[in-house]
């Protein structure tokens, strides 16, 4: 109090800055003192400290509105790494992935790796495990088994409510976790109209799934709150930017949703989101508010999002608005120098099945079998037919491969299946990130291959591994499969190894995306579960050659 | 929720209007449909009952984000009855009046009366009983009074803290009470600079006390709520409404503060605050933004401001947006009609001193006199000096009277005093709403005329009363000698008949609000207690005649 009144000098001054007002979505000129940690103010101020940001700008530290970190790849605390050298400092956060795997133990680990990350994390509770009847994986959370975790530090409220169906139906199980607590995401793709409407009455309260700016515009009027999305697989900025007016800014944020560690580290996080927004015609004034203050009011986080008295001193110096390079950030009025890497807590085990025996693998029948296609650029799949005969698998020169699911969490047969797209002339690549049930899920052509990549993504208890006839190479995600405890200078440079390597295979990019959404049962048209073949759309599991 | 989808048929659709949405500011057209109280959504809907809106607008219910209910003269149920006629459906009131009168009795009384209400009233808890240790009335009330009523329904957080330099000199007891809830209203009349911030760091978070265009925009940029006044006594919108832009309005409301019975019946409510604002060159719909959703956000009310499905049905049917004519109301979905006057429950007597003897009036003394300047238009005072002599009062040659101030809480001797400006050739006035103790409060020609009213007030457990020679006008205030349970009819008539009278003196216009103001010892320069004559300045009892 004495050193906002000027009485005593401040811990550190920021002097000769423009410093953003997202308020007024204008700049402020004057000195910004800071003391333990927290802003006092614009003012005639002294400080132990003094930071000259002559010809600089200054804005609030940036906030990440949706993200699942095990996206990443990356633990908490290597996320936070990464990410906070970018000027992020809060993310919300949805542990759904982990959870999938391993349920109230993987939130509490997430949680318990709040204490050591460079940026706040906080928390929206899963509230779609499993995702679907038809994808178990490690763990099944009801209302009460989310009620212990709500008014813990660090948990805001329960996160994207993805079960549309089930909320439309009033189902009492829904009902009763959407009652949990007062904030509430959404997560409705292309849901309109009255359906819409009846969402909303629900009592879900945020979006992150608009892919269109009519979409976004229904939702935006209807009362939700916008996060505009770019992340690895979905980037929507460009269509939905037009929606952001001074008018509707205070009502639209940024979220990342699933990014790899590879994209954070090369284009950015929530800067890269801005200098997008900015590159499609939003004024940086917009873009910056909608990072800082909006997605703090959004989360009823009112310590944060504005560098006026009182709030955290979580900020960023840059060079200009337009360029929007981050060029040193402070949280709680420390500057984030680049932190060392510590070694990571592992994870219990969650890969609890036996190696599979080699001739697993096998499939029999002949006719007309049901093949998943592959759509270029999209994680919806095609519901191809092709005659064939099992001992013809791998068909190379109609691109026909096998994809084998092992479940992860307890012995059992393999599922098996044939997969148009991948286009592999030789290698195998299996992984165990796998949504939503993450199990191991593995293509390749041949048997042998396949038996590889599983075998090696089991032994390292989690991983993406590409194996071809005389090369092997292995990201280990030994965090519940889903997140590597390595540095993220070294997961990066082991996709990049990866991506080497199957790029010897042949085939199309990113092979590893697709594979990671093969198992995904909620999204059309044919999918490969541990079971074997399902219909997406009659939502049942069916048999690979047609009777 | 089968309403919401359209499978059966909502109770109530509005068709064929335009209705505004505060998300964007803008209007939509489409069928509006309510059920149980509760916005379905805007679609395709059929209804039980069917109100076709053709050519006109429909706005979400007005809020008042800052009002002292007992200002009005009202007792909070005619209070909603008359403004829910005016498209009020919520009201944020401070009892900070009735809590100097009567403590926890006084909020208890106020919380009651929510039930009976044909609007939602909601509570701040009175931060400052007494106003200072000048002032203690009936009641003090401190941190842990408070928390009694933390979480109780109908309490959101914290009123206006007037004590800036307790807040400033970090005070325990203050601190204590900001720390009870989230929400906290402020009151910095003028603060500015390092003062401001420290007020800020302390955790105030609103402010209703701007009077300037540069005020207003210092206080917005440090992230104040702005409620832009317009009461009875402070008319700030003129002067404040350009600070309102798009970029802004979320963070802007309107608040009446002080607002008297008969501006309210003749003049209106938020729909004048509206009606000004657009007069002074504000677009209908970020007035409109303001009195809705912009106050519900400030307060956390996410269940109104806006006519989107879960919210609820509080609506205003208007002509149209610029001349903003309220024509019908709905609260949850209901049509208020002109709803009977209800007896009201009478309040425990709060006046418990006995009626002064006739000769206590007495001065004596002669020489140089502290003497009470009015100015007008203002409640600031001057501090004069006169020679006079005692017996030669009244002095209708300089308009000298004597005021007479009689502690109602406990017999006691009466405060006495002079007073410049009110100009009264005849007559005496007195009143039991005196800011902040609420002690009864004369002023007059004479002492038999001051000693009738104030025996008028006594005897009717609070009023306003205006007394000549053969005439005698009185509003009786029952209710904690600040409201009357009669009508809101018969106060604006007998307000109109005590002005009829107080014309009949000559003098000022208004003369009981200068009168209510007499003893406010916060505000410079010259005042007068129960004690007798107090120095504003220098905070001290003072005598009348300099020795």
């Amino acid at each position: 109090m004495d050193a906002a009144r000027g009485t005593i000098p401040a811990d550190r001054i920021f002097t000769n800055a423009s410093i953003f007002n997202p308020f007024t979505c204008t700049w402020d000129t004057g000195t910004l003192a800071v003391k333990n940690g927290i802003v006092l103010g614009i003012g005639d101020y002294t400080g132990t400290e003094v930071c000259d940001c002559s010809g600089k700008y200054i804005v609030p530290g940036l906030i990440d509105a949706h993200v699942h970190i095990e996206s990443s790849l990356l633990t908490p605390a290597e996320y936070a790494r990464l990410v906070v050298r970018h000027g992020t400092t809060t993310v919300i956060a949805d542990p759904h992935e982990i959870a999938n795997v391993a349920g109230a133990t993987g939130i509490e680990y997430m949680l318990k790796a709040r204490a050591h990350a460079a940026i706040d994390i906080r928390y929206m509770l899963p509230s779609c495990v499993p995702a679907t009847p038809a994808d178990v994986g490690g763990a099944v959370l009801d209302a009460d088994d989310l009620r212990r975790f709500t008014g813990r530090p660090g948990v805001l409220g329960l996160g994207e409510m993805m079960n549309v169906p089930g909320v439309l139906a009033a189902d009492p199980g829904i009902a009763e976790k959407i009652s949990l607590m007062p904030i509430r995401d959404g997560h409705a793709p292309g849901l309109a109209g009255r359906d819409l409407n009846a969402y909303l009455l629900a009592g879900l309260q945020s979006d992150h799934e608009c892919t269109t700016r009519a979409e976004a515009e229904e939702k935006l009027k209807k009362g939700m709150y916008i996060f505009i999305r770019d992340g690895s697989t979905e980037q929507n900025i460009e269509a939905l930017i037009p929606v952001v007016t001074p008018a509707t800014v205070s009502r639209c944020s940024f979220a990342t949703d699933d990014c790899h560690a590879d994209l954070l580290m090369e284009e950015g996080h929530i800067d890269r989101c801005i200098k997008k927004a900015i590159a499609c015609g939003l004024a940086p004034e917009l873009a910056i508010r909608m990072a800082t203050l909006s997605a703090a009011e959004r989360f009823g986080l009112a310590d944060r999002g504005a560098l006026v008295p009182g709030r955290r001193a979580d900020l960023c110096i840059i060079d200009d608005p337009d360029r929007f390079e981050i060029q040193r950030v402070f949280r709680n009025g420390i500057e984030i120098t680049p932190l060392p890497y510590s070694p990571q807590q592992p994870f219990p085990p969650t890969i609890r099945c036996p190696i599979p025996a080699p001739d697993a693998f096998r499939i029999s029948g002949t006719g007309p079998a049901r093949v998943i296609g592959l759509v270029p650029g999209q994680i919806v799949t095609e519901s191809l037919r092709y005659d064939c005969s099992a001992d013809e698998i791998p068909d190379r020169e109609r691109d026909i491969l096998k994809v084998a699911v092992c479940n992860r969490y307890r012995p059992a047969p393999l599922g098996l299946g044939l997969v148009h797209g991948f286009g592999f002339r030789d290698g195998a690549i299996a992984g165990s990130v796998s949504h939503d049930a993450h199990n191991i899920i593995a293509v390749g052509t041949s048997d042998a291959l396949i038996h590889r990549a599983i075998e090696s993504v089991i032994r390292a208890q989690g991983g993406m591994a590409a194996v071809l006839e005389n090369e092997e190479m292995l990201l280990p995600l030994d965090c519940a499969g889903l997140m590597s405890t390595l540095p993220y200078q070294e997961v990066v440079d082991r996709l990049h190894a990866l991506r080497e390597v199957t790029k010897k295979m042949g085939g199309i990019e990113n092979p590893f995306m697709y594979l990671s959404f093969l198992a995904l049962t909620v999204i059309p048209a044919l999918r490969v579960t541990d079971r074997g073949v399902f219909e997406g759309v009659a939502f049942r599991d069916v048999p690979l050659f047609i009777e």
